[in-house]
C-alpha cells in the first residue's frame, strides 16, 4: 500500500519516482502546473469502475436491475457521457440537469425527473424533450402534470415518490424519508393511498411504479431492507385496484469514505441486502419481477474526484492552532461549513514526508467558517506545496459558488497518463457575463 | 404603518390598491410576471439612503471619515456604480471583486484589497490595475508583496490587518477578530509587532495604517470601542519607530434586521461609539486625525434587497408541519442552511390577508435542509402566490450556487416605478458555458 489513506483515493492513485501523488498515471503537481489550482481531478478508471460495480453487484443478483446516475452529485456533459457509456440511466432534479442530459445526447427513455417542486416550466420542458419518467412528488404536481400531458395529447410514464417514515440516521439536512419531510407522499398519513388512486385514475398518466429515498449518505444496511419491506407490503393492497408495478426504486444514498475511520459498506453488501429484501417480498406478495432502480450519485463520483490546492499563507498561533491557507475553500467545497463534513488530505508534492504537526487547512474566503480540514496531522507544509483532498468529486463541485467572486475550479478527467479538460476554470469575465450594465 | 414587519423591508416598501407589495413604486407581482422568479429586487432609494446614512453619520462626527462598500456582501458593476455615485470607496477580497471594480470604472485609489490568502496572481493583478491599498494579512503576503512591488519598481500603500482578540458575539463562522482566527496578525502573540516593524522597514511598501475586523453581523456596540481602545493603545509604541498612521479601519460588520424581534442599533449609534472611541484615543495618544475607514457591506445592500418567489407544491402533514415549497431555496440563499439564519416573509400578492397558520417555507432543492423559513405564521397560501422575503440583499446573492443546476436569479434595481435589470437570469446554456465537451 503506497500510503496509508489510499482507500479514500481513486483506484489509480499511486506515488511516482518524484515522490508525488499520481492519479490516472498523471503527476498531480504537473496537473496543478498545467491547469492551475484549485483543480478537481476525476479518475476515469474509478468513475467507470464504480458504474460497473453497481451494474454488476445488482445485475448479478437481480438481472432486471437498472442503475441511474444521480446527477445532483455532479454532472456536466462529460460526466453524463461517461456514465451513459457504462450503461447507466440518469436521475435529474431540475430543468438544468435535464438540459445537460439533452446536451450529452442521453437516451431520454432512461432519464428520471425527481424533485419536490418542479415548476410548470420544468414539466413542460420535460415533456417537450421526451423525459422517460417523471417521479411525481405532490398532489400539486400530479394534477399539473396530468393537465400538461392531456394538453399535449400524451400519456406520461410516472413513478410516485413515497415517504416511508424510516430514519436512515444521517445528517438532519439530508434525511428525506421520515414523516417530517418536504418530499413525497406519506404512507403514514394516508396521502400515498390517495395519490396512488388518483394516479391510477389519471387520464394522461401511466403509473409505472414507486420510489422512495431515505437520505444520504447512508452507512447502515438495515434501513434499506426495512423500508423495502414496509413499502412493498403497503403496496400489495393496490394490486386489486389496478396497480401494475413495473418499476420500483429504493433510491440511493450509498455512502463513500471521507475519512479513513468511517468507511462505507461494500457495494456488494448494499446489493445483497436490497436485492434480497426486494426479491423475497416481491415473491411473497406476487409482484413478479419489476425493474429494480438504483440511484447512486455520490458513490459514483465521490471517490473518483480529488481536489488539488496550492498552499499560500501559513500562520502559527502559539498554543492555539496553525492555519495553513490554500487557494480554494468554501466556494469550491462548502460541505465542511454546511454539514461539518470531515475530509483528509495529503501533501501531493512530497508524499513520503512524515506527518509532523497538527494543522488546520483553511480556505481563502473571508469567513472564519471557511476551513476545509480542521486539526489534521500533516508534514511541515510550505507555501507553494500542493495539497490533495480525496473524496471531493460529489456535491463539492455541484454546490460550488462564486462567493468572494472567486472563479470555480477547472475540472479534468485523467486516464493512462493523459488529462482531458471537461470544464475550464471560471474567469473574471465569466463571473460578469450575466451583468447588464 | 402599512404592515407590521415593514422595518425589515426597503424604505420605499408599500402596498398598492391591488393589495400587493410595492418596492420603488413597482408592483412586486408585476415584477415577478415580467422577470420571472426567483427574483432579487434592490431598492435604489435604500441602497443610496444607506450609503448616505453612513457617510453622514460618520462624516458629521468625524469629518475625516471614508466609507468603503464591502463588496463581498454582493457586488456587480451595477451596484459598484451606485455606491461610487454616493461617494463610497470599495473593499474587495479577491481578484474577481477587483475586476468588477475595474469594469465599473471605480476610482482605484479608493479600492482596498483584503483577504487572508491573496494569491501571487491576485497581488500582481492588484498592482497592475493600481489598486489603492492592499490590506496585508500575513508575513507570507508581506514578503511576497514587497517583492512584487520591488520588481515593478513601485511603492505600494498598505494597511496591516491586526487581530485584537476581541469577541463580538456573533456566529462562530463569522467571528474573525479573536485569537483563534486565520485572519490578521495577532497582537496577543506578538506577531503584529514583528509585522509592523517589517512593514516599516520594507523597501517597497508604505504602511499607511492598520485595520481590524471583529466579525459580522455585530449587534453590540461595546466590542467596537473596546477593540479601538485596545488597538490604538497598542499602536502608540510604534510612533517612535516611525509609524505615521494616516488611516485606521475598525472594519465593518454592522448588523441589519432579518427578523422583527432582533433589530440592529441605528447607524448613528454605531457612529457615535466608534467616532467617540477613536477621537478620544487619537487625542490621548497624539495620533492626530487619521482617516477613519468604515466598511459596511451587509448594511448597505441587505435591507435594500427583497427576494420574490412563486409558491408551488403545498404539503400538509397532519400534526407535524405544512410545507409550502417555492421555486428557489438554498441555491439562491444558503444562509438558513449554513448559519441557521432566520428570515421573515410576506404574501406579496395579498398583503392584507391575515395570518392564519404556521407553515414552513421550503425550497425546490433536493435536500431536507433546503428550508428558507421554518415555522412562520402566514395567510393560507396557494400555488401561484408570490412570497417576498426581506433582508435578502446581502450574502444570499454573493453565495448563490448552481446546485441542482438551477440557474441563479435575475436581479433588478427599482426606482420611481421603473425596474432596471442589472443581472439577467442564468439559463441552461450559461450553466454549461464552461464545459469542454
Amino acid at each position: 500500500m503506497p500510503f496509508d489513506n489510499i482507500e479514500l483515493f481513486p483506484y489509480s492513485a499511486d506515488i511516482n519516482d518524484r515522490d508525488r501523488l499520481t492519479i490516472g498515471g498523471c503527476d498531480t503537481v504537473d496537473l496543478a502546473d498545467e491547469f492551475g489550482t484549485p483543480l478537481l481531478v476525476f479518475d476515469d478508471a474509478t468513475l467507470r469502475g464504480m458504474c460497473r460495480q453497481f451494474v454488476d453487484a445488482f445485475g448479478s443478483r437481480y438481472p432486471n436491475s437498472r442503475v441511474l446516475y444521480a446527477s445532483k452529485a455532479f454532472v456536466n456533459a462529460g460526466i453524463a457521457k461517461i456514465v451513459a457509456e457504462e450503461g447507466l440511466g440518469l436521475d435529474v432534479v431540475s430543468g438544468g440537469e435535464l438540459a445537460v442530459a439533452v446536451a450529452a445526447g442521453s437516451d431520454m427513455t432512461s432519464v428520471y425527473f425527481h424533485g419536490n417542486n418542479k415548476t410548470p416550466e420544468e414539466l413542460e420542458y420535460a415533456l417537450e424533450v421526451g423525459c422517460g419518467r417523471i417521479v411525481v412528488d405532490s398532489f400539486y404536481e400530479l394534477n399539473l402534470l396530468n393537465d400538461i400531458a392531456a394538453r399535449r395529447g400524451v400519456i406520461q410514464s410516472i413513478l410516485l415518490r413515497l415517504s416511508p417514515s424510516v430514519d436512515p440516521h444521517t445528517h438532519v439536512h439530508t434525511t428525506t424519508g421520515i414523516l417530517d419531510s418536504k418530499f413525497g407522499f406519506s404512507i403514514e398519513t394516508g396521502d400515498s393511498t390517495h395519490a396512488i388512486r388518483q394516479a391510477l385514475a389519471a387520464s394522461n398518466l401511466d403509473l409505472l411504479g414507486l420510489h422512495f429515498h431515505l437520505g444520504s449518505p447512508i452507512f447502515e444496511l438495515e434501513p434499506y431492507s426495512i423500508a423495502i419491506d414496509t413499502v412493498l407490503t403497503y403496496l400489495a393492497q393496490f394490486k386489486d385496484e389496478g396497480l401494475n408495478m413495473r418499476e420500483f426504486s429504493p433510491g440511493g444514498g450509498f455512502a463513500i469514505g471521507y475519512v479513513r475511520d468511517q468507511l462505507p459498506p461494500a457495494i456488494d453488501d448494499y446489493a445483497e441486502v436490497i436485492t434480497n429484501a426486494f426479491t423475497r417480498r416481491c415473491e411473497d406478495l406476487g409482484f413478479g419481477q419489476p425493474t429494480l432502480l438504483l440511484e447512486p450519485g455520490r458513490s459514483i463520483v465521490g471517490r473518483a474526484g480529488v481536489a488539488l490546492y496550492t498552499v499560500g499563507a501559513i500562520k502559527q498561533i502559539p498554543t492555539v492552532r496553525k492555519y495553513v491557507s490554500v487557494d480554494g475553500g468554501m466556494g469550491d467545497n462548502i460541505r465542511p461549513a454546511l454539514y461539518g463534513s470531515e475530509y483528509e488530505a495529503v501533501l501531493a508534492s512530497r508524499m513520503s514526508a512524515e506527518s509532523s504537526e497538527l494543522v488546520t487547512l483553511a480556505g481563502k474566503y473571508c469567513e472564519s467558517g471557511d476551513v476545509l480540514v480542521r486539526d489534521i496531522e500533516m508534514p511541515t507544509l510550505e507555501s507553494g506545496d500542493i495539497i490533495a483532498i480525496p473524496s471531493s468529486g460529489a456535491y463539492a463541485p455541484s454546490m460550488a459558488s462564486n462567493y468572494n467572486l472567486n472563479g470555480r475550479p477547472a475540472i479534468v478527467v485523467v486516464s493512462d497518463g493523459e488529462a482531458q479538460l471537461i470544464r475550464r476554470r471560471e474567469n473574471f469575465e465569466d463571473m460578469m457575463a450575466l451583468d447588464v450594465v
